[in-house]
């Protein structure tokens, strides 16, 4: 989630976590809140983990939003392989979700990141962090990061599936290979109804006229909204709540 | 929190938050599950806080835990000053809280570890991972470490006060610059009470006899346990519940 005010996530998130049965090897969620984040992860998932009811319960708000609900394909199931992961880069914390499976993509890790667990994913990230470092000297603009990450993405995805997020608290950045959906909330706000779960929510009743949110899933969360769905290989980037201009 | 056996910290928690009126300017508590870490902070007190009511009530078992409750001197309240910070070295997770002030210290900060907040402490807890980074190659001994934060910690404590908790998971370094205590508990176990609270328990019914436990607080936690001051300047390190051979 992406959105121009600080927005909580409680709706969208009890809609994930429904699809926590099949994807039930942990569940993590990251909160920006301007350059600080919070960080909750479980190994067990997001059905019936206490941190999930928490995540459910307290309306945590945030401009800037990456939850995941893991599968393990590779990794065991432990906290240390549960998404998202979290690294700092140029006094800035990064977030990292990955949705699918990369094979044989060992890069060389020579710099600052290293993974702590052992999946592909977090291997991804290490790589994907350590190349960020090397092409800017500081935190570069959402625009320069964005043509920087254009070049990068084809190389891990080419060994499999790699739909990610990537937050950085300033914009958000969406890559899909096979599966991601995005849908933009803004005014006239209407009513949505989860997919999975015996819930509706009136945003009309809830958000200001000048809200504007950015919601980036694998399926879609909600039925009767108009998600659209990425091409394989395609990045887009929102900010503030809006898909930046050259990014659909 | 150091154990030999992977330990809840309720009773420790609940002792600490009932401080948490003066230190109220946020909390934080991470716990490592192997080389897993569950990292929980609020910009808001102990004492109210929902994340701090998980933490009471929800047993998590974790044989290193580091929890902070702040009081702010420099950098205002928000999420990216909240303690305990944490940085990646070596693929390992790193855990830093810090009590005290440091004034003007402003170490060249050149590598891969960049302050995200403006405190004093995250700032120390940069050069520190920088600099231990810069003194071995790949994640050394404990006992090497040891040696080396014995030639760091004099620098930063040059500045001001500089007790402080630090852990990678494998153990727990401790150092005091004016007010550290710490506390083993092993067989024969018996009953505790809360320094700041009306509650007891009785560890006798509660823990096995292999069980080893070491508490390091700025103040003793409990009544009629022996606690054991830190003199100034003193690093303490805690391995499986238990004070390093020299270090106490």
């Amino acid at each position: 989630m992406n959105a121009n005010t600080p927005t909580d996530v409680m709706f969208s998130f009890t809609g994930l976590a429904s699809r926590a049965d099949e994807h039930k090897d942990g569940f993590g969620i990251a909160f920006f809140e301007d350059k600080g984040l919070r960080h909750f992860i479980d190994n067990h998932g997001a059905r019936r983990s206490p941190v999930a009811e928490l995540v459910k319960n307290y309306p945590i708000k945030s401009d800037n939003v990456i939850a995941h609900i893991r599968k393990a394909t590779q990794g065991r199931v432990a906290l240390e392989n549960t998404h998202p992961f979290v690294r700092e880069l140029w006094g800035r914390y990064w977030v990292f979700a990955h949705n699918g499976d990369l094979k044989h993509f060992s890069p060389r890790l020579h710099a600052a990141f290293r993974p702590v667990g052992d999946t592909d994913s977090e291997r991804a990230f290490c790589w994907l962090m350590q190349e960020l470092a090397k092409a800017h000297a500081d935190v570069p603009s959402v625009d320069e990061l964005s043509c920087t990450l254009r070049e990068l993405l084809p190389l891990p995805a080419r060994h499999g599936t790699f739909n990610l997020l990537l937050s950085n608290g300033q914009a958000l950045w969406a890559h899909a290979s096979t599966a991601l959906w995005s849908l933009q909330r803004a005014h006239p706000f209407g009513a949505a109804r989860l997919a999975d779960e015996d819930l509706e929510v009136d945003f009309a009743a809830l958000a200001a006229p000048g809200d504007c949110i950015a919601i980036v899933a694998t399926e879609p969360l909600t039925r009767g909204e108009p998600w659209s769905a990425f091409a394989p290989g395609e990045l887009r980037v929102f900010r503030a709540g809006q898909a930046q201009a050259g990014s659909v």
